[in-house]
């Protein structure tokens, strides 16, 4: 098993689009830039927050590789989701991972079909762990958006055996129990990664070192005071900024998180474009309305 | 809008593998030859059945290629079904179809992350069929697979302002209400095919003239004698026919459903190979002991 | 094993209140009456429409009691539903209706913890019919409300053998598959009613010889047609009526079900009263829009 | 609005009964003697813990009246659930708590008919609050059992307004952020009891200052210790006794939580007998294995 790579504030980037909703790959080098400016430790491309369902096979490579190229010589850390239904996908891109020198991958079990059992995972996980013998994995635990309730302990007891690189999960699973029984698995052996920014402070009692999340994205500050607040056991601190977190999520979440989100980043001077459909588009009123409220909540301070 | 393209029995097609769970796609000359010789009436490539979302684009490409050769000049119609996550990739899917000269083309919703309200979906459809102007469209309503419940009524209402080929739906749906409401839309204009192959009777009762399913692909006969009791007025025998299908479909289900159905495929002649994951396999005891009880219980005589 | 006690119409009567919401038993005359006048064959009383769930126990003996007095003599049968979380009032609602000779009882499975396995939910029922040897049983399977998904063929197979009084089930459940097993299940020994009011057409051609439905309290004329349309094979009849019960259906749906129902009653003449909490009440504004609609429709006409 | 009435562990009770399922309202009194040896602040009476949906009104009044009698004068504070699908039953148990003295009420939803928005859910407690006037109510929200997600802020703020006696919420429900939400409204005006045992840690970093749970009738030494902890930010100590919790809460589950749990009250030497059906009962094997189990996990050093 491979120690620990993965620690601290890892941001779920988005993809950036033009606005006629093609790849704008330009944007990936702000994109880092932004990210080793408020600390983060490394970023989790292609996943959720990077839409990788709506994104072709050649745009998630293209993505990949960009990314690779900025973050050259670097200190942040590149993780590539490369969970997709189709597990030849996977190990392609899984492979590219590998071949340009990310530091982990991590993919979400397919979901159309999904897997009925905690062995059936494992096979699947099989498939792309050995297209990419030499990187860490990260199994990629979602159940509100795959539908895949399975038991993640059961997974880290067979994945052990069977996947040489296990190296954690990504739990953006609320089940807290579960959490804590990953995280002391073979005697803490597992990275599990926290994956619920809006309670990173409970994260953080419970013993999780990482977490990944889109609003790290955008809002890396209000985090890094939680942890810190935390780590000197400063609660009243702690709670108050994530109190912040869960007003800017509550307020994103209003008129669509995605699309919200990534007006955020352009407000921020990031412009990673609309997202793509099924998402919706915010239209002028309400970017600019969701602008006056951040401003209003007192957002570009918190984050500057 | 289009007259009805599609009636009678369409067969939702597997997908071929080798041993391997490479595309094998030699095969399908054989199935499309074994569909004619058992009166199917179109063959719907790609689908749920057809393991479409555990394809790679290329290998959905080649498969509609392979289709549309082995079908030229029969009276076998095509309906590719080109629905994925990635719209992008829908769309190249659809104009293939169109140049390629399939006779309709169909779509689920993407569904990792879910058109909220039926005008996103309709927003999503109008991607798919811009890039295929001239085929008929069937959107696939399958809530059990993609998590999306939404009103097909309300989507026939603003599908027929906003997609000039909207054909009609493959329902594959067990609410009735909602059937007859779609059946009934626009005074009867839309094509909406049943897609429960274990009650076809009741959708004939409802007034169903068109039907996608899996169990076409090996089972014909059975549908064929349901279809033609009913039009005689013959309840006795269709209920018993209806049963037959009823009893094969549990018996395939208890070793799970797509191994299974690919297992019968390969006893009648025609081998499509093992299912991909995540989907399961039969191993060699379960495959004899599944040809042994399809053999007591007359499966082999039904569909002579 | 008993001898198919109910067959035809039965309708799923509603439970009477005052507009205070009290127990408002004068009407059950009124509701007697008007199901014999439109040709019911039995009253299921006390159940899902009864609103049985908001009902103490004390008024669900009462309201046995009445209807048990108003039906005597007369050739409507009477259904009791005893169903409910706390199996000892079960029993009780089970003796008493066995005590003032009902026809049969019906029970839906508790739900608030639900039974894990179909042996759970035999041993549950076991406690019902025992506690009324004599009276025909029928388990009520009701999924969307109850959120238990159990094999009901399993339950006939297990349940034949433990429960001697099993007579078969109140099916109000989608799916079509399972309802054909059931019914011909031990050689059609068991009475499986159809609960899907706006699908009876499809029922009928199953093989359904019994319905129970909230609609046939105030549409069974349209229910008669149907069934006479079906039993002389006028297809085109039977699916025209069928299609006036899902319009009315879908009219009722559209301001909450269970206040719409009960407005119609009141405008047939049998003032149920309103439902009682957590369901809504129409305001007057509801109710006068309600009826222009229904008479537009031609409601009116066709229940005459 | 009343001030915060209720603070630290309170124990969700079990309903004691005898072998043959009845009641058993002799053991009530070892259960106050255990809970107020353990330092456990109230006793929450007839919730899920205490299978209030499996006993009849008059049992639960006659727990009430028992509960009450035997912590008369003592530190112990009785929280009296009153949560049934029938309303009218609801009122009764209220005005009795209140008559009788109880601390404060509580209850869930009707769930078999579900309030379909936070205004109809306010109109149903409305009818609970206004039963027992002078008792801080607590609305018990438990998704996992009820089926009903509603916005427990938006519950705050309407029942502000709507509810004078609301006092808080029993917040059985995994969504940290929706906690804090809670948490945070009106200045921390109302009193949200953490309801995951298993994560106590967690709502104590969130800020919790209660915790409602059925862990903490048997197995209180471990929360105290985690609280202990917590406060004197000894953090490897609170994450080692409640990863104990979780193997303990992960030994019960395994074999049906509510009997496991009930088998643990009996070894700590307060038989309140097996669960009623649709509940499971474990046999002397499963018992015996348990016992051995749990001393071999250290659980009797544990809690002593």
């Amino acid at each position: 098993m491979l120690s620990h790579p993965i620690h601290g504030l890892v941001a779920a980037t988005h993809t950036p689009f033009h606005t006629d909703g093609s790849l704008n790959l330009a944007v990936v080098e702000q994109q880092a830039a932004h990210l080793q400016r408020t600390g983060i430790s490394a970023a989790f491309i292609g996943g959720t927050t990077g839409e990788s369902h709506s994104l072709s096979l050649a745009e998630r490579q293209a993505l990949t590789e960009r990314w690779m190229e900025v973050t050259r010589g670097s200190s942040l850390k590149v993780v590539v989701h490369v969970g997709a239904n189709c597990l030849g996908d996977v190990a392609d891109l899984a492979a590219q991972a590998q071949e340009l020198g990310a530091d982990a991958i991590s993919a979400l079990a397919p979901s159309y079909f999904k897997p009925r059992s905690v062995s059936a995972l494992v096979e699947c996980c099989a498939q792309i762990t050995s297209a990419a013998p030499e990187l860490p994995f990260f199994l990629y635990d979602i159940p509100s958006f795959t539908g895949i309730s399975l038991s993640m302990p059961e997974f880290l007891t067979l994945g052990k055996e069977a996947l040489p690189t296990l190296a954690g999960i990504k739990f953006t699973n609320p089940d807290g129990m579960m959490f804590q029984q990953c995280l002391h698995h073979s005697e803490g052996a597992f990275s599990i990664l926290w994956g619920t920014d809006e309670c990173l402070l409970a994260g953080l009692a419970l013993g999780a070192t990482g977490a990944v999340g889109s609003t790290y994205n955008f809002a890396a500050p209000i985090y890094q005071r939680i942890t810190a607040a935390f780590e000197r056991h400063d609660f009243a601190t702690a709670r108050a900024e994530q109190k912040r977190s869960v007003e800017l999520v509550a307020r994103l979440a209003s008129i669509g998180y995605m699309s919200a989100a990534k007006a955020v980043m352009k407000m921020l001077g990031v412009d990673v474009g609309p997202a793509r459909l099924p998402h919706g588009r915010l239209d002028a009123a309400q970017e600019k309305a969701l602008q006056t409220d951040l401003e209003a909540m007192g957002f570009f301070e918190w984050v500057k």
